[in-house]
């Protein structure tokens, strides 16, 4: 069975979904690209040879010849699209954030839950990424006995004009919240955030957030999206025995001029290259056999993600610890359930 | 257009082709497993949702439904069934070696000669390895001058029971020699081989190779087939202004008991699990495109291999340097020379 | 001129400057080992070829043939024993805490102030780690831009039956206090401290505090006392363009068993070892040119620590930020100022 | 007791041992500097505060406040001066090489053995390295398993004009020759030198040199005396279960302009530093107990890399292997031995 994919949205993400879906995936065939520009849709369309492309992204998800659906447009339309593939019985793998408030994110679990079954993945592509999940297992398998801190650094280049730490929290950090939670299996409780007064504006907006978990444990966040020197995500898991932490991963180390040095990507893409084509794999392998991808982010994860960014704003208006308070989460998303 | 590929063998090599033809490419279909072994190929074929099974390799690729061969079964196959696949105009996908001998990689060379168009990509996987396609890169953007010399470490975890010193030189040096060809651009024109003698049996039987370039570049390659702490392969070029190494690569790294540890492999395939990918993705695309794969290697890159090895062999026989004589290259396998 | 020196305290930190004294440095004799303990003064000043052995601190830094005292004694004693020296105008080199409250440090200031002059030296022997000095060199060399953050990481095998996450900041987090302010040369303004809840008593005690600076700078510190993995103390300095962290000091990679793994020490001695020779040089040397020592911390900064530490338990404690209230500095202590 | 120390030479090494001396020594005094230049003495003897000056060598050795001589004077001057200080019964540390050919060396042994006792120590310091000491303790630990092969490269930055592969094995390749036998405890009993063909002049003259040891083991030195981008040694033993390698030893790693970074040195001093304090230190000490420095090189030892020298000549200019034939050692030079 080949499984046949509209991308929604042809930006940096789309193109990219796009490419995957058609050339590192068995099983799966580009049906469609979608896009308000016709002339980006058709781009990325040839490119990955898709059979067709489209402007109305609610006509692209109705496509009979559309069997699932992937998100990649504009944050503010992932929640509206998500619906309306759920309302078709589409299975879907919407982009992080599943949408922009925890009210709209509890709605796609609500109309999850009307159905009694999950038909969404969140593109929280770092739990396909084998040094999270290497770590996850490291954790697992009692090397580091029981978790009792975690250290997370997530660094940028440069961010658009008008960045602020308040984005900080909202657009980067849901990845750092989500890591934790994956790693963890526990629940943020708590949230404390702090700028840096040097630099809360324009080119230099750091946010450092410090997290309570529903297992007592202390996490550290710094989210940097002007770091300069590089994309660098870093984490460390700290047992009452050992730590773990994300491994080196350069291809190559040069030598010249006085220096050892291996390189830094300007951008996100080569350090999950790896992770987002084992996540689609793992998505596609889900419509087929019909049970959620094993690790994956779906509609609970979403909404926690960004029920977490809303309390570390709330904090860094504040100045105060901010408590995350969730809504009851449905039996559909317990850990063992399975979908109906 | 979907490529249907026989594959060839169902042991270790094959079932990991298999998987990866199954599972992991655009564009490509695993029509039927093929092994002696009914029940090998069987297991295999299932394993990996294959059409069908056979024990008879060349009606295998003498199958109407069979577009491309992969061939993966004992070495000593490797070069009549890649010429029968070439009798049929089928590609060639052989896994390393292309032959036991010198003599029998020249039969492949002139069955492709006769019909004036490569057929055969060799399987040696390093040159899609981003970590080495990386030094290459690096050399040819001259960020460390001329390469004046290269140093290579192979180490497995332990070999078969009465693998020899020569054993290393005709079964494992074959990928050294070709990734030095491959990142200079040059040919080995000389081979002194050296073993320790403390352990020139058994368990232990490394092998230290020092070779000379047509470009006057001197390589040195430690073959170490029971290295015993992990699988391990190195290497380093060095340059006029520089030097580039193989980065590591390691997905965490572990704290504990006073200690930072991390992990080797047992064995090549997490190592090489992306070179063996892109390689064999590469195939597909080239032949899709009619195209062969760029930096792939073929059926010269599979005799040189050999030849070196036969000449390595001869200098650990007699102690001495010994030239690596090569037949004259037919213009077909010239660098800039495309398919007909 | 050699400069006679007494230390006293004869336990494991002034049995090593017992030994740096006697057999690393020039121009240094070791004059008396001073312990209420006569045997552990004895077996001290025998193993280190001392002249003379004494069970009082007093005395002992009163004798005629004493030029320098180096108190290594129980924290409760530093104060009072420093003030004893200055009294007679003799140079101290005091281990850290200089006292254990913030009041007793202000004597201690008192007294030189009195005087117009600097005696103390207090033992932040970070300040003489050449990573830290190269950090330092770093981000004044520019080539981090602006410093707006900084990450410590302080990590012990073992704490004694009873520390606590109190004692972790009174004990231990001084010395992070002064490495952040000798890198950065700005104070430390407020101070937040957490607890993980799973572990606050006994054998798991961490605790993270995030500081700011006068420089609007954030700074976070992990202080981990029964981290159990290893002596582990790292630290990050995050600037506008760059970033720089103390680097991997190991002496050799051991590759065995699937794993390439370099060792931690049990304790901090062979860590910081090259900085107490260092640092107990230059204190030798400030004696004979009458300068204090370049980048060594005085009594201000040894007041400093005590009075952040004090500033972090009262936030330990209320859960809430907690400022630091800092006495007005003497001009004495001005970086620019030179000892009369 | 004080060792008084004349230091014979004030060139670049010279200057560093008046300032260890003078510096970093308890127990020792700079007596006098002795160069033929004046100035130079002058100058080395002023900034490190040494009694006297001297031009004349011989005189310096005779003089009767001198206890022990450290020659660092051009190469084809240690020979005699050594043999000078025996004459007189003074104990000597002689930069290396002991003596420019190996007949030479056996000059001073045969002095040394017709007093029947050791007063040379040779300044091969890499034996007072803590990363050299450790690879040889991990050795001897057993958690290598046996060593079977050894791997060391010797890079500097730029050689002076007209340095020739020649050179490269009789001037720098001393220091790998004495360091493989201190770890190995073995004999080096063949050579065979290879140069790249593709610079064997000027700017760029590698070699590669492949030994074999008494106890069968094998070899490989790489020594680049125009590696260009940094000071770097290198060297990894190999064991039939493991394997150990020198370690990363950088103060601090910095994040900027898409790379991570660690620096290397423009020369040896700053990766040797401590080796040359410790040696120093070692020899002062066994000055006053009047045992050899437990793993100092002795005059034995100081022959054998200059025979070895001599013999990878010969191997460079033959192109053949070279058998090294060493005198037979007399007992004085004994591992168990001890100076009467």
């Amino acid at each position: 069975m080949t499984v046949r994919v509209a991308v929604i949205g042809a930006g940096i993400m789309g193109a990219d979904h796009a490419r995957i879906v058609s050339e590192e995936l068995a099983g799966a065939d580009l049906q469609v690209v979608c896009d308000v520009s016709e002339a980006s849709a058709r781009r990325v369309a040839e490119e990955n040879s898709a059979q067709d492309v489209s402007t109305d992204p609610v006509a692209a998800i109705r496509r009979k010849d559309v069997d699932a659906v992937l998100i990649a447009s504009p944050d503010a339309t992932h929640a509206s699209l998500t619906l309306e593939a759920i309302k078709l019985g589409k299975p879907v793998l919407c982009e992080k954030p599943l949408a922009l408030t925890s009210e709209d994110c509890l709605a796609v679990i609500e109309a999850e839950c009307a159905i009694g079954r999950q038909f969404v993945q969140v593109g929280f592509m770092r739990r396909f990424d084998p040094s999270y999940v290497d770590m996850k297992d490291t954790l697992c398998a009692g090397k580091i006995g029981g978790a009792i801190m975690m250290h997370n650094f997530h660094r940028n280049v440069e961010a658009p004009a008008g960045f602020s730490g308040l984005m900080a929290i909202t657009n980067s950090a849901p990845h750092e919240f989500d890591a934790v939670r994956y790693v963890l299996d526990a629940e943020i409780v708590s949230i404390s955030a702090f700028e840096p007064k040097r630099c809360t504006s324009g080119a230099c907006n750091p946010v450092v957030l410090v997290m309570e978990t529903s297992e007592g444990q202390l996490i550290t966040v710094e989210v940097n999206n002007n770091a300069a020197y590089g994309y660098d995500v870093r984490a460390e898991l700290v047992g009452k025995e050992g730590a773990v932490s994300l491994g080196g991963l350069a291809a190559v180390r040069v030598d010249r001029s006085l220096s050892s040095s291996v390189a830094y990507a300007a951008d996100w893409r080569p350090r999950f290259h790896e992770a987002y084509r084992l996540q689609n794999k793992a998505w596609i392998a889900s419509i087929t056999t019909g049970v959620p991808a094993a690790g994956a982010a779906n509609a609970w994860d979403g909404y926690c993600a960004t029920a977490i960014a809303e309390a570390g704003a709330r904090s860094l208006e504040s100045g105060e610890k901010t408590r995350v308070d969730l809504a009851e989460r449905s039996a559909l998303y317990d850990p063992a359930g399975t979908a109906a």
